[in-house]
């Protein structure tokens, strides 16, 4: 089938159930951000391979919403399909609600398999809509025209047991019960996959990048069911589940488990991390709690097995990276490195490392004018072929059996211009200014954005992404609930938070500069106005320092620089031969 | 009547009314933050002074919540008034409202004089009492018992022309007409004096510091109500009002013409800043928009006009702020100088001024260890004397007929300690890195906020109160919507606004340091990362540089002192004798 044959068919099945328009959300039930192949909804229906974005189809319109990441790619993929590109003015908001209200008449119905809706969408949806006479419908159009499904992953999943990852399940359980209690929730769904990864101590590879397993699960005060396909355990697991209380249940049953609850019961649900479908299906007596999972504040909080293992984990990528860029500095110029090649290069070298999982997303791997696309993706066709001068950043992440990575860094490789220096320098030294800080406990994402910016600000520079994510462990590279960027998220900063500081300058056509490391949320001190907090850097690999322009840094800057590279030094120097030794030597010399 | 006979007085009044609490706020029908004699109702009822605060009596219990800026001041004047103290955990929150619910029970009824409530207080009040089966009710049992009650204010308010002050009243009421349009509200009710005071270009001296008049207003589409005591203007005055379309009608109509609205009409009303009563007062069928004045936005961007005549006014305030210093360190040790003394002498420099009104809030004149109070008014009781040694903290400001201004300055009186010295360099530090930032369009005052604290984060020390405030042009020396303080508040930095970059750094016991600028934002440059705005100091006052220890400060910053001292003596020296240029010349001299 066509593009423009699977969109007659869906508009088809629209004029038969009197439905005015159709609605294709990039999402699964379980609102995650990497897709198994049988939610990609959007690629089958429209051919667009972007990871963001909304298909809106009416009887006589069908349009992607995307944001301006994907404008180019949005527009050559979808050509001949029958789908328009419609630009966002702002990433992420869901423009295409109001647009429904203005085009749709009073009386309409609008349609989505809201399976693919989170709670806050349908909500949204639902608010918007309602007072034009607009209702919403549960359908999939899809399913019917899509011979060749993809089925849901079957791969085995695994557990980690207590002594490696920190934490029992049943202290999990009996925290997230202790946070019910506090709410008066009677029954908690999680759909989110590393909320449930976290809560039994389970990993498998479902999806792309990041290693959670397929599954449900409803908590009350003293039952833990977890519905996944049974096969992907095997009795062992199920057994150890059970005495930590948890009960194995098929994936497919979490709908009848919620549509059977008692009248006037109560359920603790995150509606950023839910589908909408899910909360039609409870009895219309059960009272709705709608607060941020329990688990998404604990798991971000990170225990000391969990800190040492990641420590343990940085070391190795930082072996990794170390090798790599020795071997495109040593090689650049003499033979044909590309940045498709040089991606593969970077990976065989995590590959030899023990523990290693696979990539914690795709990495980016972009030379000169490339680098100026905060989101490239080299391909067969934009590879590029790195040459003897400018710049090339890569950003890249492991996951290992015990952490996960997450860091880019930019190096010479060879002539640069003066503009490249001082960008450099200054993305340095933002970097620098936000790792190095000292501050008071309470301190919110937003204040540390600020000072990351501020040496970037003050030469008339900004960038257009956050500073920082949370990062998971073994588990999701972008993680909640903390951020660093200027939204007004009022999220604190606590001890034990992993949490990435990477700032950026990008000049499109010219060239585009990310540094960045993973920071662990430290005590400090004690002083006579409060606690305070610092962080470690957890993040071991060389930062290049051959384009500083030391004028341009303070000496306190320069200082953590140094103590930075002589800390990699030290630690790596263990697990190099001889000859990586000398060259990280000079590679981390102070300046 | 004592206060013990006031309070069983108050309790009679609600035994007959079945009332079980009554509240007294701190406040009058216009939400000011400083009230005319007449409101003055706190005082009246329990002796307590203090400018923040809630009574609340029920039939067994008298109590003043209030902060920590007021435990040892309340604890002192509640002595014997039937009135107990409740610390407030969190400054400003209406803590006494969980202690109603808790207290209470169903079917009680609590009453106030519901003008003194905020609609805020009056819907939280509603939200969290009604689920109890507590309802509130509008009652003034003070007024009663009140013999001797001051009446309003009769002194005459005035005019300002529009060369004077840049804007007509029709102009500004045709721009709030703008707003109210795309909110589809027919009416807007006005009650608070400083937006009354920026529509009308009219001024008065109704209440303390702030120069402004009592007065409601009522604009619609094709009307603008001006509610006044009619003896406060002249004829030619009203004419005058009459020509910009603003008819005046008596102060005590703005009931009846809110209780007359027409039937379905909509009306817009800032929560924050109108009283509880006259939304009851609307008829039930009124559509009720709640969203900030639009003058409150409006009046926050200052004009050219109020620009230069801002810049004449701080150019006056320097002239006698330099006499003042000058007299101080020229004196102390010599004749008896005390932090009162000290106060009413800056006062009569500013007094010699052309065009000053009076001051625009308490001078704070603060010596040694008092300077750590932040808060801190000079009594007879507390009045120290100045010694050759320490800090001295002066935090005052002017009404004069061309601007307002706010000014903090701590000055080494002779010897210093080690830890005084640095403090001062870091609070320094933190002003300068605020008042030097370049800045992109869209910045919040939470950034500004982190930027000028990080120097003193660094350091483990912080400051409790927020880094800076909004100020009016010859109008409240506190004005929003902007502030810089470490609460998510998502009011960006617009061009034209007038802020202070006041750091501070108080150590209880031994000494306190704030400096203070006000500072306007400007245009910078537009790069090709967008528009960047930057601050232009407003405040033209020596920064006192004998304790700098310089090594602290990077170069930028100590170009930045310097340049600001010079700037000081250039534009200050015209006005200045030779001797007090010579002085002026040392004290600005580059370090």
């Amino acid at each position: 089938m066509t593009y423009i044959e699977k969109l007659s068919a869906i508009r088809e099945q629209m004029k038969a159930d009197n439905v005015h328009a159709y609605l294709i959300p990039s999402a699964d039930p379980h609102m995650s951000e990497y897709l198994p192949k049988h939610y990609k909804c959007i690629p089958f229906a429209s051919g667009f391979r972007g990871s963001a974005g909304t298909l809106v189809i009416t009887h006589d319109f069908a349009g992607l919403w995307t944001d301006s990441r994907y404008f180019e790619q949005a527009a050559e993929q979808l050509a001949g399909s029958g789908f328009e590109l419609v630009k966002l003015k702002v990433q992420h908001m869901p423009e295409y609600i109001n647009w429904l209200g203005e085009t749709l008449p009073a009386g309409s119905t609008v349609a989505s398999d809201e399976k693919l809706l989170s709670i806050l969408s349908g909500d949204l949806l639902t608010k918007n809509l309602s007072n034009k006479g607009i209702t919403l419908t549960h359908k999939d159009y899809l399913n019917p025209i899509w011979e060749d499904r993809p089925s849901l992953p079957t791969d085995p999943a695994f557990l980690i047991e207590e002594q490696h990852i920190g934490q029992s399940v049943s202290s999990k359980l009996a925290e997230v019960r202790k946070a019910l209690s506090s709410f008066q929730a009677e029954y908690h769904l999680v759909s989110s996959l590393d909320d449930i990864a976290w809560l039994f101590n389970i990993r498998g590879k479902d999806v792309n990048y990041n290693p959670v397993v397929l599954s449900f699960a409803l908590i009350s005060q003293d039952h833990a069911k977890l519905f996944i396909n049974p096969s992907k355990l095997t009795e062992a697991e199920k057994q150890a589940l059970l005495k930590n209380g948890v009960e194995v249940l098929p994936y497919e049953e979490i709908e009848t488990a919620l549509s059977r609850l008692p009248e006037n019961s109560s359920i603790f649900i995150d509606p950023k991390r839910n589908c909408f479908a899910y909360l039609k299906v409870l009895p219309a007596s059960v009272k709705v709690i709608k607060e941020t999972n329990p688990s998404t504040i604990l798991k971000a909080v990170k225990n000391n097995t969990e800190l040492a293992n990641t420590r343990t984990a940085m070391v190795k990528d930082g072996v990794a990276l170390t090798r790599f860029f020795k071997w495109i500095v040593e090689n650049i110029g003499k033979i044909k490195i590309t940045e498709l090649s040089a991606a593969a290069k970077l990976r065989s070298y995590r590959e030899e490392q023990e523990g290693f999982v696979g990539d914690s997303f795709t990495t980016i791997s972009a030379y000169k004018a490339h680098g100026a696309l905060p989101h490239y993706s080299a391909s067969a066709e934009s590879d590029a072929t790195l040459q003897p001068e400018s710049l090339f950043l890569v950003d890249s992440g492991g996951q290992y059996f015990y952490g996960t990575t997450d860091v880019t860094r930019t190096i010479s490789l060879g002539k640069n211009t003066e503009e490249e220096c001082i960008d450099y320098t200054l993305v340095l030294k933002g970097m620098i200014d936000g790792c190095k800080l000292r501050f008071p406990q309470g301190t919110c994402g937003y204040q540390i954005d600020a000072i990351t910016r501020r040496p970037i600000w003050e030469n008339g520079i900004n960038y257009g992404h956050g500073t920082g994510h949370g990062v998971g462990y073994f588990l999701n590279v972008h993680e909640g609930p903390q951020v660093f960027n200027p939204t007004n998220n009022p999220v604190a900063i606590e001890l034990g938070m992993i949490t990435s500081i990477e700032p950026g300058i990008y000049r499109p056509g010219k060239h585009g500069i990310r540094i960045e490391n993973l920071v662990h949320t430290i005590a400090d001190s004690a002083t006579e106005f409060g606690d305070f907090y610092a962080f470690e850097a957890l993040t071991i690999a060389p930062i290049n320092t051959t384009i500083v322009k030391k004028e341009l840094l303070e000496q306190s800057e320069i200082t953590w620089l140094n103590n930075y590279n002589a800390m990699v030094f030290e630690k790596l120097s263990p697990f190099l031969t001889e000859e990586e030794n000398n060259w990280l030597k000079t590679e981390t010399q102070a300046i």
